[in-house]
């Protein structure tokens, strides 16, 4: 089973990182990084480059689809090269994901039309303006797209999705193997959770965040 | 504030892309991928490789050091360039950290001499066997050494860190930008959590997770 993870300029790391360490650790899996152009690419920060190994190209039919977010997204909503790619890899995928902001790619390459999917709860409004349906929920299953909420996130989809392609054993196995038994230190990573001031803060922030 | 990301040969990805994730959005920071030889450096799958911009002798006295683990570390027990540059580093350091079995080169450097510590739950004797206190917390604070346990935990130490360093405030508005409201789909993320079996079966693979 081939594993596409799509990084682009300016993706956000973990968005791609958190899926990669979890589903590299399936059996019988090959996981690749594609790019429309092989090489190091920039995260949003740019503290930091991922290589990518192959470009979109060398790798037209991936079993699963893994798109990451980030504020480089925002360059890409009508760059073709990425939206056919993901269009033509979506007619043989098994599963066709995404990370975070990864959601409004799939959006616009017309993947997530009446479909429930999630995405930044910043970026949710704008998941709707693409013709999907979005909820609040952390990890959205409509058929075969999988969508995750912000960066984070990414972790439980792909938890989630190898209990699907491997059975429930596999993947406790790899959580355990990723001793993923989370205990973070506050309870504000949901605009819900979060005190009314934090939510404020990080919205007014949003460009900075998303764009 | 600079915060050092030390990466090595065969290092797990998420060990340092999770803190950085966390550490990059606290404001006034400098961070930086390092390594022995910077450029691309392959992570332990083989499938990726993460760029470190700058030598492990260009980056001498960060204000904050994050060793990664991964089946790498095992080869870099008596390496004294990275050991060296370790006891270096933390002389001026204000916090020396690590991820899974980051904490091995740390004790292996000597800096975690009867200090409680914490580490990936497979790698706790050998944390013991190197002068360390094992505990099985996942992220343990002894002085301005902070160590965390498997893969994973780094993203709850990193969290932790910067409720120490910029507040809890600054720390709840990261959790909220990047999502971080955990929902695993199963409960198996401790060897205290998973069914006896699951645990067996990722002790037998141990030497392939560890080594």
């Amino acid at each position: 089973m081939q594993i596409a993870f799509v990084i682009y300029d300016r993706f956000t790391a973990l968005d791609a990182v958190g899926p990669y360490e979890i589903l590299s650790r399936v059996p019988d899996t090959e996981c690749v990084f594609v790019s429309e152009h092989p090489g190091p690419v920039r995260t949003d920060t740019g503290v930091v480059a991922i290589t990518a190994d192959r470009a979109l190209t060398d790798v037209p039919r991936p079993d699963v689809v893994v798109v990451a977010g980030g504020p480089g997204q925002s360059a890409l909503m009508e760059h073709e090269p990425l939206l056919e790619w993901l269009r033509a890899a979506d007619t043989t995928s098994t599963w066709t994901t995404s990370v975070c902001t990864g959601s409004l790619l799939l959006a616009a390459a017309g993947l997530l039309r009446g479909r429930r999917a999630a995405s930044h709860w910043l970026a949710l409004d704008e998941l709707r303006r693409h013709g999907a349906e979005p909820t609040g929920e952390r990890v959205v299953f409509d058929g075969k797209y999988v969508t995750a909420a912000g960066v984070s996130s990414g972790i439980d989809m792909a938890l989630t999705l190898v209990g699907r392609i491997a059975g429930d054993d596999v993947a406790r196995a790899v959580q355990l193997g990723t001793e993923y038994d989370p205990q973070p230190p506050y309870d504000a990573g949901s605009p819900a959770k979060a005190p009314a001031g934090i939510v404020e803060l990080v919205r007014g922030m949003s460009r900075f965040i998303l764009t």
